[in-house]
């Protein structure tokens, strides 16, 4: 399987160039612990963790994008481990604003350290990942390494911009399907926008072939998160590991639910119940499928989807095998059901 | 006075920069004033704020390293705004992990919007810093610029250690003197090490030059440090606009505090008294006084203002009249009394 032989190819070397990042931090009781924690290296007593790292999806897209166009990935470890190092700043932000105790089944760093060091943590995490891209002043030019630079940037604003909104739409009655996008632009799909971006610039040295991985990875990221959004509704609890329609419980303001809420008065009436419960999500469900959400919802990620690959197939680099593998790529990642 | 006379050079061209990097976000509801109230341009509601935006030392000690090594300091002011920035982000941050309401009179960040879009403020704020930095890249060579990343990377990575250490030392019993100097070189030393590092870089593109300022900014924070831990003991709140001995009622392990507990059993047990009050907080500067904690405390701040002056005379640059302006702005630093 593709997705498989890409790991074997590219995560051994990102883990080792990852961790040579992290080592070079000074030894001060637990302070490296709450770093390799997070990224799956370590239990929290500081013991070989022996569960996944996680899937690392943004680093070998941008490792696959550099081969994609022809250029050679290990020139590119320094932006892949950025991306990681900042998606895992994300995380550990993000479970302390919502409050949540466990990822993937172990406890998040907050709730075992604290949230005063989680904040840290995080922190760390963000300045390790400049600390990582600024390495690609050995991998490639002073150019493109500050062109990375730039680009890192705006996608950090972009995150942390998409970050703000989410937490403001859970404050507000109205959020337009526009609003949303706009946030899911932010939170979800720069990284992935700023990854493919990097990935390709730093394989062809040319900034019109970047701008169209850019624009790949930001309709890929979109297209993404309406995909998690039908999951988080109509996922099956089996393979998503969530129970249905956790989404609807706590009231998140997904696409589905905004067509909804926007189309179908009764939504309306039952998003204000309180308190609101299992008999509710059922009830909003039901009014959801009434107007034929999920439809709406994946004719809209079937949009965004070919939007992205429009975009790559933009790119001058096209037919080699890696820009198959890139297409073939995409095309599994949303092959998890609903 | 010379700090006014500084200020008046270089801050409205910095507020011009900071702004103009600032300004680059798109605006969403209350996000740009969440990072303009603790810049001090508004108020909580975004009506222009009348007083103070607090005294940018950070980013005046920057750009007189500059002048000081004959260098312009306007190719400075990316990093002079960056270092400001992240300053800011710093506080955001320090505020939410240490429960605080109030900053010079002001509510903080977290206890207007909320603790979850505080810690996202600061990460802004945080990515703001690099924003601002890589516009280096429009003032000066990419060399520079790239070495001023690495530095500022340095810094953020110091800055976080610095933090972990801070919070970690209220949990533990045992804290020399080197592990204080070890946290106060990462939490406050650190970024006028870097500040004055760049300043000097940016001015002579010469990084043994810049590496005398780097030991100046480290050996002149420690010294600054100190300075205001012997403030939170036996300041005149009149000036320090804290009630005496802040510090001790919070049981805060400051220089002069670590030398009690190593040098006067009493000092260990009232350190240990349950409740600790108004009362218990007299009987520990007693104890402090007994052995002269006062002096000890001097004489080491004495011992880092002079290493800072030694390095800085260390450089080639000497003898010009913004050399002996650094040298005497370095002194007015110092005039805070006790």
């Amino acid at each position: 399987m593709l997705a498989v032989e890409l790991a074997k190819r590219y995560l051994p070397a990102l883990d080792s160039f990852m961790r040579s990042v992290v080592d070079t931090l000074p030894d001060s009781a637990d302070f490296k612990t709450m770093l390799h924690y997070p990224l799956g290296w370590v239990n929290a007593d500081g013991a070989p963790y022996q569960g996944s790292t996680g899937k690392r999806i943004r680093p070998i897209l941008l490792l696959l994008c550099t081969e994609a166009v022809g250029g050679d990935w290990h020139a590119a470890l320094p932006a892949a481990a950025a991306v990681e190092f900042l998606h895992n700043f994300s995380l550990i932000h993000d479970d302390i604003q919502d409050n949540s105790p466990t990822r993937h089944n172990r406890p998040t760093v907050w709730s075992i350290w604290g949230r005063a060091q989680a904040i840290n943590a995080g922190d760390t995490m963000f300045a390790l990942a400049y600390e990582a891209l600024a390495r690609l002043s050995a991998t490639t030019t002073a150019d493109i390494a500050l062109a990375c630079w730039t680009m890192f940037n705006r996608t950090n604003l972009e995150l942390t911009r998409g970050q703000y909104l989410d937490m403001h739409f859970e404050t507000q009655t109205v959020v337009t399907e526009a609003d949303y996008i706009s946030m899911v632009s932010g939170k979800t799909a720069a990284l992935l926008s700023g990854s493919a971006y990097m990935g390709a610039l730093i394989g062809t040295f040319d900034k019109v072939e970047a701008d169209h991985f850019a624009d790949f990875g930001l309709n890929l990221g979109i297209a993404f998160q309406i995909h998690d959004d039908i999951l988080g509704i109509w996922g099956d609890a089996s393979v998503t590991g969530k129970s249905t329609a956790t989404d609807i419980l706590s009231r998140k303001k997904s696409l589905p639910v905004l067509y909804g809420l926007a189309n179908n008065p009764d939504m309306i009436t039952i998003y204000k119940r309180e308190p609101f419960g299992e008999l509710d999500v059922i009830d909003a469900v039901a009014a959801l499928d009434k107007i034929d959400a999920l439809d709406y919802a994946r004719t809209s990620e079937s949009s965004y989807f070919e939007r992205a690959i429009d975009a790559v197939q933009q790119s001058a680099s096209g037919g080699s095998k890696s820009f198959n593998d890139l297409l073939a790529l995409t095309e599994t990642l949303f092959q998890r059901q609903y």
